[in-house]
């Protein structure tokens, strides 16, 4: 299970080369992908900027109204997961892009109100498309690698009462990772792992005891917080392995499974 | 098998719901979706703005270069095709969105370059994202259908050499209706069918005889051409009955069913 972020100057063409080398010596793979800058990026010039709350135990998310639901499913849906899967398959690789909301891929719990800290002060938005996963649909999945396809999944998922709901693809990673008994997740971003002082990467903490996890939340900064959280999740649902490593290295993929990183287990 | 039009105005709200009551009766169903308008919009906020061209023989086509096919990506495989499986999951209908690009659905041969008509001469661009379809994948629709799954289908196509292709929605919907041996083809738009004096919607050509369609070429006007040829490749590959007509009807593919637009056997 392989979850590259969305952040600003991730390289898509050596994990894509590395997912199709891996690929064709006979490993099993699903890929899950952000796309938060470009989405910003989109966002803005479709004259809806983004807008980010951050929650009163500090938990940084992006505020969902329907104009930046448009703008998600657009970058998300359609340029970055079309994009993945159109490299793959001219890599020989038979990729094949669903969101959450497809087959009921993913389903969740939509919280239609968010508590933002502003100014010190906590306020109540009301209208977020935003929510928490309850369900993996696993038949699906199964069912797709099973007839020879590699799975690029995406965010929103749906809410129970068939509504997008945007969930962060590291906790999305986490579940599907669980659900489907994967051996090991890997968290691959723009920086080398968990910082025990963000941004310096001399610091990082190359490796964390899963019954620790939760105390790497300390270090973590922002953004990295939920890929920290991500990590206990998986190991809670039986995942061996987690590590939280760079996409921008020659052979990310392998190079994350001999260990650069941040390795729990 | 289902083909709606993305001109401006149309609506979706009777055609899911009118997709959800007929599946809710038992009946197998397909769904091809356009963008065009939409794309227009989009591609020009985000600095690129659509160009067309028109063929030596009086076909109109999209030109599409990378930024345009990006704009592509996003409206026809993000906000059209996960708003259309977010309508309708919220009616219980288990849709799956799907581009061509996916599990190699839909593949075709490129046509990097295009002949344009440009005051009376004939120029050739380069670069172009363009195609003509060559296979369906079968074998993934079914088990998609066999599964539950209502499969909600996009261009672009995949080249065969794994590049995004634009490939005309209503010549997908013919060679996939084609393929699944689908009973019957509705090429729904804004307009009521094929008018033989076009814009004038009392004009409307009830009836085209499955050997005479190619004839109906000289009637159809611009994006219609299209939709003709589509039908004359659907009867010739074994579609019992197409119909062009409304999808601003309430229940529009009951209607269409029913005869209401141009019927081609």
């Amino acid at each position: 299970m392989v979850k590259v972020g969305g952040g600003e100057g991730i390289q898509y063409g050596p994990l894509c080369e590395d997912l199709a080398a891996l690929r064709a010596e006979g490993h099993a793979l699903v890929l899950v992908h952000g796309g938060s800058a470009e989405t910003n990026r989109v966002a803005t010039l479709l004259g809806s900027p983004p807008r980010f709350v951050t929650s009163p135990s500090g938990y940084v998310s992006r505020y969902t109204d329907r104009a930046a639901l448009e703008a998600f499913l657009m970058v998300y849906c359609g340029k970055i997961n079309k994009q993945l899967v159109e490299r793959l398959q001219a890599l020989g690789v038979n990729a094949l892009g669903l969101s959450g909301l497809d087959g009921r891929l993913l389903v969740g719990r939509r919280k239609e109100t968010v508590r933002s800290v502003e100014g010190g002060k906590v306020k109540v938005l009301r209208g977020d498309h935003t929510g928490t996963l309850s369900a993996v649909n696993t038949e699906l999945l199964e069912l797709l690698l099973r007839g020879g396809y590699l799975p690029v999944l995406t965010p929103p998922a749906l809410s129970e009462q068939g509504v997008a709901i945007n969930v962060d693809g590291d906790r999305i990673a986490a579940a599907v990772a669980a659900a489907l008994r994967a051996e090991h997740l890997l968290l691959l971003t723009g920086a080398p792992g968990l910082l025990a002082a963000f941004p310096d990467p001399t610091s990082l903490i190359p490796h964390l005891d899963a019954a620790q996890v939760l105390s790497g939340l300390n270090a973590a900064e922002g953004r990295m917080k939920k890929k920290v959280l991500g990590a206990a999740e998986a190991v809670a649902g039986g995942v061996k392995r987690v590590v939280l490593a760079s996409a921008n290295v020659p052979n990310p993929i392998r190079s994350a499974l001999a260990g650069q990183g941040t390795v729990i287990d």
